[in-house]
């Protein structure tokens, strides 16, 4: 889409500085950015740059406020957030198709509501319902019942096991497996095998949540596992059976989460970062890259971050660490 | 499927107290159980809520064994292995499909045993062999050549590459790769460049093995890759070439194996363990979550557990962690 | 194919001692080899038993020159190397079928070369363009777009998303995802919830690069990923955003790299290494399995190796680990 500066400036609530009539059709880095690019600036010492860049033009913090300059500028609190916002106005809205591809296999119970889309090579279970103006990718499976709400988008190749069910506005990127079995086995000690514990339950993806690829989201043994509103997921994250995901949590790439794991609203874990069972990760709490947490520890501490394994106060950590490098050096 | 009590008592070996003629359709967990459902306690302390909810009848531990209630209560030394026995016998045995769908791809020198089943879109190469009443999952590709045994489920977009064998009852799902080549490559010492070296050998997994969505087994470089009878491999699991794991071993998601290495019988591997190349890992061996191991190291004592990277015996990492965190106080 | 030993020797630089005019077919251990087999030995002590093997020839090192046998042996400075590359003249060269399978989908607009082939239910979408005798696997979905060049092999099910480039013979294993969207928000303080950066940018994918199973690597935000010549990655590894990879960099399993790093030609990272966002590792810098390397980083020394986290130099690292336990023995 293109729009006008002045339009988009209204959009993102940022006051705009020199002519409104122009027209940007897409964003860019500084770098590569052309007249058609609108670019973004969060520090002052990048402003210089993107001044003399080759972008249509530049939103800036109100560092820039009384910058007088032929290009146009949008002032912004939040400049990142602005251009973060415009990126998403000028995203084109390419005409879509609607229905299903011929090569789709879709169950004659199935249910594609209006302007959903079903890609080349997918298959759509009996009685799964596929909502309003979602795509669902070539080659993804979606299993008998599962169910997906409206304008998600479904990468190639996902699996989507019964038994699951997907808000709106949910992004699943390609390989990503939803609904799957979760790990859990009762040893007999007689003989020393194992005999599977029943993974009947069922995974509640809520609204605004984005999944990366190749992610696995284990449902529930006997209940549910759910994965909370405007939660964002990386790539290779794993989500065993029963977790509890709360609001706006963000899980950096290959973070593994063992069964019955809380994590409360807002939380942050880094990459490679594991969890054990039952432990519970409180409002707000971020624990650093490869940090691990021990079955049925529970952190807290709004904004407190954690690092290490086991997980301690990122101060207290450090100082460790900094007593083990002395003594390695009296040496 | 539909059970009596008696039925289901005599199948997992528990002692009925009650009306032995009612009848359970599923399984479920105390809090979401109704009157069709039966349940499972393993401790004492939970046996109130249990007899309190709308479960039409309890597997619980010798414990209730005198036990005076309406509820009917079948009492095993192992409730939570009885309650998983049951909850197989009541699985619904739906009527499935025999043959291939007719979007699946099957060569012509391919078999499929009586009551197996191709799903949608996925293709069955030359010469492959699918045992009786296997079901193939939509999306997959099973490379000519490949042996799946009987009663196996292999879940939708499953990879298995050629000269990969599963013996029966293996259960592999979505998104796993069988049998993909190993990392193994020779520097040239004057251009810096990498050659690959030779990835021809075969995967074996034998019977009743479960493998997790999205894991990778890669088969050996000249030999062999064996998982061995019953073993359990969670999600996004990496299995090098040439590895051997042996019967009832336990692999948690996340865990990666690197060349040759060998898991003795009953060992169990928490979440996100990292094993270097030719190290073995003794018959039940336990290594705890983010623990490595490494290459060459053998690590032995049937139920000792290590931890930490290098890999120790537990109680002696504790004492170290403890001494750090002591050391980190004086400040 | 087969091939006379002479052949062989003379397309690997080696010294054949024996009858050049036998033939072998393939390549093997020493512990399975048959007579159509090439073995080799690296170190002097395996010479016997490659000698008592059935092998048809051996590679061997130098120490070997002086060998009376009756077996033919080939000579090489480098044996393992000679062996990688006779290995791959022995390939069979199957005869490959060229065009699409007719249940593959191919945009009118896409552009298949000579030799190249699409295999059963691939998709490949509009304006996308496979090079000369380039494999697309069994499910593969090539979006709109996409470029791969001359002699690539894309084993099944892999998802390939617009804006990537591949060049030449790069091997891309089951299930991998390449240029999916990077893991980038921006928090919007008034509510706490996250908006989508936008993932807009490229992914290059230099020659001879092999991509493990399942491994993931996001595009570019606004520019672009880069992936440099030679590069191994193994399974299950994730590369994130506007990285760039020098050449002959070699990753091994579930290592891990956040957004805008920098890895210099040569480095090698073990497996289930992880690194945050903005480090760099310099040129030949290596890294031990399970290291961490905080954002901002930077490694340097070549053919240094690093270990722990925060990754130190190896040495160092050691001394800490030595004192930690000689701290805790005193108890």
């Amino acid at each position: 889409m293109k729009g006008s500066l002045q339009q988009i400036a209204d959009a993102v609530g940022a006051r705009l500085i020199g002519d409104g009539s122009r027209q940007v059709r897409s964003v860019a880095s500084i770098e590569s950015a052309t007249a058609d690019d609108l670019v973004f600036v969060a520090e002052e010492k990048h402003l210089q740059s993107a001044l003399q860049s080759r972008a249509g033009a530049v939103i800036a913090g109100t560092f820039a406020a009384d910058l007088q300059s032929d290009r146009p500028v949008l002032i912004s609190d939040f400049p990142k957030l602005a251009f973060a916002r415009a990126a998403r106005l000028l995203q084109s809205e390419h005409a879509r198709s609607t229905g299903a591809h011929h090569t789709a296999v879709v169950h004659a119970s199935a249910v594609l509501a209006a302007g959903a889309y079903v890609a080349e090579r997918a298959t759509v279970g009996a009685g799964a319902v596929i909502g309003e103006n979602t795509h669902i990718g070539a080659g993804c499976a979606i299993a008998a019942g599962a169910k997906i709400g409206r304008d998600c988008e479904i990468y190639p190749n996902v699996t989507i096991y019964a038994a699951t069910t997907l808000g709106d506005r949910v992004l699943v990127h390609a390989g990503a497996v939803l609904g799957s079995d979760g790990f859990g086995y009762v040893r007999d000690p007689q003989t020393g095998r194992y005999e599977k514990f029943p993974q009947v339950g069922s995974l509640v993806v809520e609204d605004d949540v984005e999944i990366g690829a190749n992610t696995t989201i284990d449902r529930g043994a006997l209940d549910e596992t759910r994965i909370g509103r405007g939660a964002k997921l990386d790539n290779l994250v794993h989500i065993g059976h029963n977790c509890k995901i709360g609001e706006n949590v963000v899980i950096a790439a290959q973070t593994g989460l063992s069964g019955s794991i809380v994590i409360e609203n807002g939380a942050v874990l880094g990459g490679q970062v594991g969890i054990g069972e039952h432990a519970r990760i409180g409002e707000g709490v971020m624990i650093g890259g490869q940090g691990g947490v021990l079955p049925n520890k529970v952190l807290r501490g709004k904004g407190i971050a954690f690092w290490g394994t086991p997980a301690q106060p990122l101060r207290q950590y450090l100082k460790q660490l900094a007593h083990l490098a002395r003594l390695a050096k009296k040496d």
